[in-house]
């Protein structure tokens, strides 16, 4: 580890081989950016004296393009390495817990994929019993769907329990009896493209500045009914939440490593041989407080890469904030499936808690917290921080 | 008709009963908000002197709700029809064929349904022959999904064919052989909602401001093979056309009727029998100028209002800016089907031009053209304008 007059805790997932960032606020004070490092927060609005860190969100910085932030990444190194720059950049440290993370990036427009084959493989198991559980489409490309910008909601934010079309004969209108949760990771556009202009997939640090963690808040039941022919709407669209801190790409050069082996041979500007952008991060799941899953990012059959040089091959524009997911992370076994629907067997096998009590979806009161970290480029692991909720029962009105 | 210091060609579509929003420039001036009136364009930003018209988009505006779009509205009909302000107004009228227009409305989210019977019957007996054309879902909620925000565009963007995968084995990766059109109403968002609060379908003129004319440019080969099983991505995300001239609904008040009967009983959310908006106007659709169908909006199953409260039934707030569309508009007759898919039977059935060449789906060169009229409140018709679109070849570059 590279030193520093900082007092970092030990084990900390937030050493200068992270520094992350997010848009914060204290107690009378407007949202800005700061950095998370060791257990505080570094208010670069003050420390630098650039306003584009005092507009309450990351665009304007993730605008200023790849040169930008590494300049940036290379400075704030430099002021946390450097023992003289100690007296100036020490006064804007704040305690991380006595601040209120706001939700990071303006999202543009929010893409989410599908692309753990596992996770697929699952839910084709469960909802087309007796057919094959890939369709023919998935392995050829990287499936996707767009979101709704408007609610995803940094974490924290709660869960109020949507009501929607349950099916039946007739179908009903009532709050969800099947909510669920999707553990995945969420990648933020900063460099914009031009529309009629594919991004090849060389080009991926070019364009996404940085890495969240997503919890795509699911109503099964919703979902079920609504999805046909045009895909998930009403079942997805009332929350997706997002970790407070963007770890940027550069941070996670030790955690690269191939993409899994493919079974079909893919179209030219999904070929990424060289430049695999598999990342070895690992997901944690955990259900009021409780461990339930670990997904391994590291198993996702498409790479963000080969995500973004899709989503762009018709020449769709990107904007700086653009979002986009996963998809639901889950690994081959049991227990490294990222959604209550997989680790219940699409509800038909609870899980009981350690206090006793079992799950098949979401009761209000429930707490979810998915976390990632990942491998450092100091050898430690660095932390993608959490993205937290808790269930809300639906409000009483009339419908 | 109410009188006028105005000198109105006859006939025209924006006469006062009109009186649409559009975002305008002259060359060397930046955008702003206009009225388009008669064959003039009011500029709004030097007549009123207020800086909420000089920002270059709708939203500011449309932000500051109902009661300002009546006042509005108000002043400007009586600006343009007494005389007493002639003097003051007349000076910022230019003519409408010197001024470049602008997408009006910064989109938020992007909203796109289905809502047509005609059109979910024709695609289905296309596309599942053999099976019940309308699925389990379709009389019981507004089918819908979102869209890429970032690529709405305004009328005159040329479109530039699309690359994506078309079906094969293994599938190929080529420009689009299906492009295709889809002929739209679309509805602007002004008023924002809350999370977690829904908007029930008697609000609708109190979140919508005014509606446009929308093409949905479709790859059809690309959408054929990605959409199962999370609806359809990269056949429409290459780009969506909207008119210029965002007309508000206070001028649709003549043109409000009943929706058609519905065969099911609806749910009290979706329950519209005290707030009808089905919605009168009537749709041309031209090929090369030559008119192939005239779309009839009355038609649609779902209404407008219905659309807002199914989208937001889970709690998904709105945003100033969002813009939900109908989906394809098309009548029983066969010249009245919104879409060439339709129109050719899904490719099978040529449609011969006036010149002798025949069109299943879109060539290189061809130009579209949506336009919609409705009856004003002056017993005249209002013009919502046209949205245009020049099919542009594929750049050959190395996929």
């Amino acid at each position: 580890m590279r030193n520093t007059w900082l007092e970092l805790p030990a084990g900390t997932g937030f050493g200068l081989a992270n520094l992350p960032y997010g848009v914060f606020s204290t107690p009378g004070t407007p949202p800005r950016t700061g950095i998370a490092v060791g257990d505080d927060v570094l208010d670069l609005a003050a420390a630098t004296g650039d306003d584009v860190h005092a507009t309450g969100s990351l665009n304007a910085f993730l605008a200023r393009g790849p040169a930008a932030w590494r300049e940036l990444r290379a400075q704030l190194t430099e002021w946390l390495t450097d023992d003289r720059y100690r007296a100036r950049v020490e006064p804007h440290l704040l305690p991380r817990d006595g601040v209120t993370m706001h939700l990071p990036v303006e999202v543009a427009d929010y893409v989410d994929f599908y692309s753990s084959r596992h996770h697929a493989e699952n839910l084709g198991r469960i909802l087309r019993p007796g057919s094959p559980p890939l369709l023919p489409n998935w392995e050829h490309l990287p499936v996707g769907y767009h979101g709704r910008a408007g609610t995803v909601r940094v974490s924290g934010t709660p869960v109020v329990r949507p009501a929607g079309q349950r099916p039946g004969t007739p179908p009903t209108f009532g709050p969800t009896e099947r909510l669920d949760v999707e553990a995945e990771i969420g990648f933020v556009v900063g460099t914009p493209s031009e529309l009629g202009t594919p991004v090849p997939l060389g080009d991926l640090a070019e364009h996404v500045f940085g890495v969240c963690v997503v919890n795509d808040w699911s109503a099964r039941d919703v979902q079920a009914w609504e999805y046909a022919p045009l895909g998930p709407f009403l079942g997805k669209s009332f929350l997706t939440s997002v970790s407070p801190w963007v770890v940027p790409l550069a941070a996670l050069e030790a955690a690269r490593v191939p993409a899994p082996a493919r079974d079909v041979t893919l179209l030219p500007y999904l070929d990424d041989r060289e430049h695999p952008w598999g990342l070895d991060l690992t997901l944690e799941l955990r259900l009021n407080g409780q461990l339930v899953s670990c997904p391994p990012f590291a198993d996702m059959y498409w790479t963000p890469a080969q995500q973004l040089a899709h989503l762009t091959a018709n020449g769709a524009a990107l904007r700086t904030g653009d979002l986009f997911a996963s998809g639901t992370v889950s690994g081959p076994r049991h227990d490294q499936r990222g959604s209550l629907v997989e680790l219940s067997e699409g509800g038909t096998r609870p899980l009981t808690l350690a206090d006793g009590t079992t799950r098949t979806f979401l009761e209000d009161g429930d707490e979810v917290t998915v976390s990632a970290t990942a491998p450092g480029t100091d050898g430690g692991r660095i932390s993608l921080g959490e993205v937290t909720g808790r269930v809300v029962a639906h409000p009483i009105r009339e419908e």
